[in-house]
């Protein structure tokens, strides 16, 4: 029965072997790699491979950008291999899932379960006594725990998965050393790159540059671009090793309070994944201001001077690996809390408190194409503390890939409002991270008074755009933050995962796996309790998406998916209009009244919902307003008809 | 914040990359690759590199054997492209779970859902009507729905895993073509096996040599193994291909009946998963004997004339893809079923239903140890309807493999009497197989008769092993065969999959990712409500457990699993044996009352469970009997005191 024959390799070995993201169409102009003035061109060039350049190059190459079109570098000569961030939150969880690159390291990360806090005891300092203990904070999310995991391993994912699109993968060692935006030797192809590699420099036009250079980004040197914020002089301490410890909550999230009057933290334990070894690892930052002598709080950047700036280097320069461990075996006492014999410290840093925030996210040409970006830390620093650094990052390529991916293949009528959008949507949000963090870390605040911060934030589940030409809201709204948070539907926001019977074959379907970050809109119909009733408004709706509006747009660009309340299998194919098996024959599902109650839809009326594909609710209308789905989608999406 | 020093790579990069086995521990003599006499030696070669012989090598390459002493050849020139085997069982993505390896194919299969009958209609033989639709048959296990994937997928992510630890993967295009035991050239490597590779012939010696080389197996004729068994003329059509087609239920699991007045089967829907190109696949059984004139069923090998075996050779070669599509057409009237446009015939074969059994699952060398063995396929030949053909043989390396392990690495006293009970094992498991494969596709029987076979056997989950070496299990067994499919504990079969909550850092936990396939065994205490009393003896079990007993073995060979019934956090780790933190702290769970219930188990009296390597259950008995477990587990476990 084995048959195995050249020809059918070569025919069925893409399809059959793995799973293969679907390109977009493209109907924009080919793109030529070598120009005519003899200097290499690509679409778009991401400076940078850490997991926010990493994921849009990922991203990108997923929407159908290839070798000649999409070059992603980095100044490093390898990837992450120890330290740095290590926590994905279910935000970042969710959007990996619709990718379907959460599983392994969900497999191999350590979930967030349970937080204590630890303190000096009222009636003696010098004992450490367990003050709370919850469990972690969670919001609802298709994956609801978080995971610490190392950096390197979500490289790792992204890597592997982007060697089956791309060839050459992250090209290291290669330095960004000059860019400017010259329109006039090619208006297409406007951005400049010098790129030093072994020595050599060599000079490439794109048409869009991202820098995904961390905090102290090259590209918005280059730029001009400025930052505001604070820093402050609170030192830290970060250190990653396999504990020797009695301390009992070493695999549980906690805090170490300063005194037995105060909530501020002097420590924090973050348990993180177990090696090959066997051993398990653990993070520990700790607060290494007490070590040294302090100076005043809260110096803006624009006004400290050169001599405090060197004198806070001073200070940070001070502090070693021991001076770390030796801090957390005090501060831990009377537990033991040292190195295990047999293992080394992998790694450990010190950094100050404080806040940057970049004046802008893109640079425009001279007709108001923003040409350059920046995403991750070259937009936003912050104290790692709450481990938003990476999923923030990740977050921004998100949002940024599908704008560029529609903007380059064509499938898009005004590349300026459509890119703009960026910078429109991030900034506000990176501000409220700035914001949260600060606030954090300020002293005095109760833990409630960080939880209700938290939940919207550190999960990643609470993110909110603004209306504009991707927000299609109206300006009052009827309900809470949480009952938002919740699930209930809001142009903005995330849309919720939920679990769904699929018609076809009675499947238990998650919506986030029709939903998925492949460049493309899904209009989610809610159908009415008159569905399958072929002269109701439901039938009307979903005949006119499949028979109708999705035809309009470039094949596959808007998808269907429809949800009806009626438990299979009380109706058949037969019953609905042929289009609707043709276009939705595997995205038709029952839902439970639970689901539309999650999602705040009466059963008797219905709900269309425009997904964007970012999975962000673009539109939320009643039944029977296809039109307004196509006059809100034809804003950003290419017509055909 | 990055620190990337080139000797922190070489130290950490492989810890905190990726996840890697732990190898066991070796105690027997260094194995060399070069003898003396000028012949490479391996310590197993295996013969095959199709799912059974991959995964074999994969598990011996966790266990610690390297690419000097291990060799998995195929005669092949790639792996599996397209056809062959497509389903996935419970019990089989189960094991894979122990590994980690089953996160993708759940992500990319298609998991059983519904099954549906049709036949022809009462009053209209010419119309085909729905007789009835099920939710498809679970019984409890970790992964309650088995999955449809293509065989290459599985071959696939099999070979990802092993490029991790054997830098030659699979040698390909390599053919054994002469094969002895030889144990006067060299009686610690008695097996001699000459392999073809670009025209030229090498001699090897090896200590094993496994047959993984399917039902025309080279092994098992170099050896002389004779099968038995029978074949009918009844002639089957198979064919994957993405189908255009209104027939209602072609995304469940559906059977055609041949007539109105029986449930004889005359075509079988198998829903495939999804491919890049966005389409699903399909896979269609049919009865291509009514093509055909028919002659005498059943007919035993033995006596089989060379005639008529010609006869049917000659009736399976009229069968053709056309032929076999305009089976499916006629079959499916009045429903259209058709190639869909655009998309081509991935694969088609014809075959006889039969089944055949080896006599013999292994060869023994003049002192009676089993040095040669078959596994998968060349053991076991029968109809590939149910789906088990890959997942049997899969089961038996997963039975052979730390047989073979422990044997080669010392850590196992009596190597004949530990590798005898692969054959006395599965054997047995094979004959049911046979048997149940047989009944099935008998005429005449029932859908609820077949369904209890189905349960036990179809699942994977129903096997059960006999007493011996390495299950310990009193005659009487006092409990229905449902209620150990539904977990009740008892030697010989695999211990079920719980949801616990462990103590040191409040995560839920699957119980199977302690039971990992590594090669080692765990004890499992179920400690009673006396616990955690210090006189009780509850307490006095876990601390001779971990204080004693597995220290009496080589380093983390056997691995202590405490649950306890009481809530957390009700106790601390002052109130237990410091021994019990030392060598469970990641490993002592809070169970519900429900876990002890479908384990069997008395919360007031507890009990002490063995688990071997292979996740099945080797002994079950009372708390206190430390000493049994000690005898049980010396009896294949090498002791250090």
């Amino acid at each position: 029965m084995s048959l195995i024959k050249e020809d059918e390799k070569r025919a069925f070995g893409d399809h059959t072997l793995f799973t293969r993201a679907r390109a977009l169409p493209r109907l924009s102009k080919v793109h030529q790699h070598f120009g005519a003035d003899g200097i290499q061109r690509y679409e778009v060039i991401v400076v940078g491979g850490g997991p926010a350049g990493l994921f849009l190059t990922l991203l990108l190459s997923h929407h159908g950008l290839s070798d000649d079109s999409l070059l992603c570098i980095d100044a490093k000569p390898t990837q992450t291999v120890i330290g740095n961030a290590d926590g994905l939150n279910a935000r970042t969880l969710e959007i990996l899932g619709t990718l379907g690159l959460h599983t392994n390291l969900q497999r191999d990360g350590n979930p967030f379960a349970e937080t204590t806090a630890w303190g000096p005891a009222k009636d003696n300092p010098h004992l450490l006594e367990k003050k709370s203990q919850y469990p972690f904070f969670f919001s609802p999310a298709r994956f609801e725990q978080g995971i610490t995991i190392h950096q390197g391993r979500v490289e790792g994912v992204f890597r592997d998965d982007l060697r089956r699109y791309l060839e050459r993968g992250v090209q290291y060692s290669s330095k960004l050393v000059d860019l400017k935006i010259d329109e006039d030797g090619d208006g297409e192809y406007p951005v400049v790159a010098t790129i030093r590699q072994n020595g050599q420099d060599e000079t490439f036009r794109t048409k869009y540059l991202v820098g995904a250079d961390g905090a102290h980004s090259a590209v918005r040197g280059f730029m001009g671009v400025e930052q505001e914020g604070d820093i402050t002089d609170q030192l830290w301490g970060v250190i990653d090793l396999v504990v020797d410890s009695d301390f009992p909550d070493v695999r549980r999230q906690s805090q170490i309070w300063e005194s037995c009057n105060s909530e501020d933290i002097a420590g924090m334990v973050i348990p993180r994944e177990r090696l090959s070894s066997g051993d398990y690892l653990t993070r520990l930052y700790l607060d290494m201001s007490v070590e040294l002598s302090t100076a005043d709080h809260q110096i803006s950047v624009e006004t400290m001077a050169a001599a405090q700036r060197e004198k806070s280097r001073e200070k940070k320069m001070k502090i070693t690996q021991e001076s770390i461990l030796e801090r957390a075996k005090e501060l831990f006492k009377p537990f033991r809390l040292q190195v295990k014999d047999g293992t080394e410290v992998q790694w450990w840093t010190a950094f100050s408190i404080g806040q940057r925030l970049a004046k802008q996210f893109s640079v425009k040409d001279s007709r108001g194409e923003p040409r350059i970006f920046i995403v991750g830390d070259a937009c936003h620093t912050h104290s790692p503390r709450q481990g938003q650094g990476m999923n923030v990052s990740i977050q921004d390529s998100h949002n940024l890939s599908w704008k560029l991916a529609l903007s380059i293949l064509g499938l898009n009528p005004d590349n300026t409002a459509l890119l703009n959008s960026y910078e429109s949507e991030r900034h506000p949000n990176a501000r409220d991270l700035v914001y949260f963090d600060k606030r954090w870390n300020q002293e005095g605040l109760s833990r409630e008074e960080k939880f209700e911060d938290m939940k919207q934030f550190v999960l990643g589940c609470g993110v909110e755009y603004q209306p504009g030409l991707l927000v299609d809201r109206p300006q009052e709204r009827t309900r809470s933050k949480n009952e938002y948070l919740n699930g209930v539907l809001l142009a903005g926001r995330r849309i919720l995962n939920v679990g769904v019977k699929r018609y076809a074959d009675g499947v238990i379907w998650d919506t986030h796996d029709d939903i998925r970050s492949d460049g493309r809109c899904s209009v989610l119909v809610l159908v009415g309790t008159d569905f399958p009733d072929p002269r109701g408004c439901s039938v009307a709706t979903i005949q006119e998406l499949c028979g109708s509006l999705v035809k309009r747009f470039p094949k596959g660009l808007v998808q269907p998916v429809i949800l009806h309340p009626i438990p299979s299998p009380k109706f058949q194919w037969n019953d609905l209009p042929a289009c609707v098996k043709e276009e939705a024959e595997m995205t038709l599902y029952n839902a439970s009244p639970e689901v539309y109650s999650t999602y705040g839809v009466e059963p008797s009326k219905g709900a269309i919902v425009v997904v964007r594909p970012d999975g962000v609710v673009g539109l939320v209308t009643s039944l029977g307003e296809i039109s307004q789905v196509y006059r809100f989608l034809q804003g950003f999406l290419t017509t055909t008809k």
